[in-house]
């Protein structure tokens, strides 16, 4: 088993496509192998440079990726995608559609690329976009870049896992940009005005930069707006030009460092959650037992407090308090 | 201090408006305080129907929730409103509107208001507004509305604690239904197509109908669109039979009961989850030490797993496996 993980791990960092894609399937289904083949990886990982792209739908954001994947391919950088899509159990149909937009690189071995929805996941869909990063940039993945489907708030969850956040926008939405998601003027590094062609590029351009005028720059960055016609390829090379600055003055200004603290500090909370969760409902009967205290407080035969101190006490987790 | 929570807890019983304050801050604010009181309220809690009312911003979720509460009123129905914003630690323009739209029943004592933004509950905010949905129903508000600011992910969390759920559409948003974000569907018991007056009404009614057929009913419940002009007070004494028609039968189906047993498993696991991690980060150092880990995590000088595997095993909780 070990001997076989280890294998498996030597070829992702060869960036065998299949054995990273049936590390994917691991992460995703939560197998007990996928964390050994993590721990076994993390060593090799910390060199890829994670870009995240949000914005509301029907900004681009598939094309876009698509052409800054195909911009750093041409400069033979290693490229994984992630799309993701946390809206519904449900859906799938942008997935589909970005799958089907994705296959003209299908015979890139530089390029990998995974669409991932929220399937069973329960939340837990920014920490298996994290996992899969890892597992990108132990394979070798210089750029990573994670794409959501819309601006939520599971989506800005996802894209803050990110180096570099590029936020889009694009002309004539028909809402004003008073009405950006709030949030998202808080996490862009960079703007990008797409579709630049069209009529209420230049209004938008303005507005923005009155509202980002605003904003404190952080560590001395001043998110600066790009505008592309990502259909029609312009403005890409300046966008990449764009997070690779942004790249370089996170590094040397500390706050890469920082930020990665803060990433682990709650990525250690949530894997001990999990791990106690796991000891205080996984022995025998764990999972009826709370279906009968369930039952019981909602029938108010019992209150909440009681009923959790229960369970903490018959899985010998109440020593102390 | 227990005789003084019993005391407040009998205010809380009355429906004395300041005793509730306090008790929505206490819990805002995770006072040990609010825990002894919910479990002294809890046995007097399960009678309120809750609804939740959702949409896209500008459907007019305000003013509808504002008339569906007055016409409760009418009906000597005791009403709790909540308004709910995760949208942003930051925001709190909509929420401020929203108390200044409300001001006109500040003397009305029948009529409890409250508004809740994300601020200082990293995600906690369902939790924060279930608790405060349980104080509420203790204090006699046989009508609970629950009013999400957006669409997003974690408004669908807030809104699907209710017994019944209301997504409002209008026409002309410029989004097609097919933009309709995905996963409102599956959550709407009834759809509301507010400003039926403007043009495109019947068009969008149409189209909803169409996609409505397509879902599968639920325990028999086929989700009815109901048209409404909130600003005119039109529609709503038929909104208002149609969730009381919901709500009958809700109950007859069995579905009442278990949804409410599916809410309390997923309480009593978030509950679980913050008691065992105050107890493993919650002794003298533990903060300081969670923090060196995820240091020495992002310099990888040691892999996750083995940092939750010292917390566990310093602070005795390793034991079995």
């Amino acid at each position: 088993m070990s001997q076989s993980t280890e294998n498996w791990a030597e070829r992702v960092c060869l960036g065998d496509v299949r054995a990273i894609a049936r590390a994917i399937t691991a992460i995703e289904n939560h197998e007990a192998a996928a964390e050994e083949l993590l721990r076994r990886l993390f060593p090799r990982t910390g060199k890829a440079y994670l870009t995240g792209v949000t914005g509301a739908p029907g900004t681009g954001k598939s094309t876009l990726v698509d052409r800054l994947a195909a911009h750093y391919r041409a400069k033979q950088e290693q490229v994984g995608v992630i799309a993701v899509d946390p809206t519904s159990p449900y859906s799938g149909g942008a997935i589909l559609g970005d799958r089907i937009r994705m296959q003209g690189h299908a015979s890139d071995s530089g390029m990998f690329i995974r669409s991932m929805a929220t399937r069973g996941f329960l939340g837990g869909l920014a920490r298996a976009t994290a996992e899969v990063s890892l597992l990108l940039d132990a394979a070798g993945k210089q750029q990573v870049l994670i794409e959501t489907v819309g601006v939520g708030q599971d989506e800005i969850d996802i894209v803050r896992l990110a180096d570099c956040v590029v936020v889009m926008l694009v002309p004539g939405m028909g809402d004003d940009i008073q009405n950006m998601k709030a949030g998202l003027m808080e996490i862009g590094d960079i703007f990008v005005l797409n579709k630049a062609d069209r009529e209420g590029a230049d209004r938008l351009e303005q507005q923005l930069n009155a509202m980002l005028s605003l904003v404190m720059p952080r560590d001395g960055w001043h998110p600066p707006v790009v505008r592309t016609v990502a259909s029609e390829n312009k403005g890409i090379d300046a966008l990449a030009e764009t997070i690779g600055r942004f790249g370089k003055h996170f590094e040397s200004s500390g706050e890469r460092k920082r930020k990665h603290v803060e990433h682990w500090k709650e990525r250690l909370i949530e894997l001990l959650e999990s791990r106690l969760l796991q000891r205080a409902l996984g022995g025998a009967g764990g999972e009826g037992r709370l279906a009968e205290l369930a039952e019981e407080v909602a029938e108010r035969k019992k209150d909440p407090f009681s009923a959790v101190n229960e369970i903490l006490k018959s899985s010998g987790l109440n020593g102390m308090t």
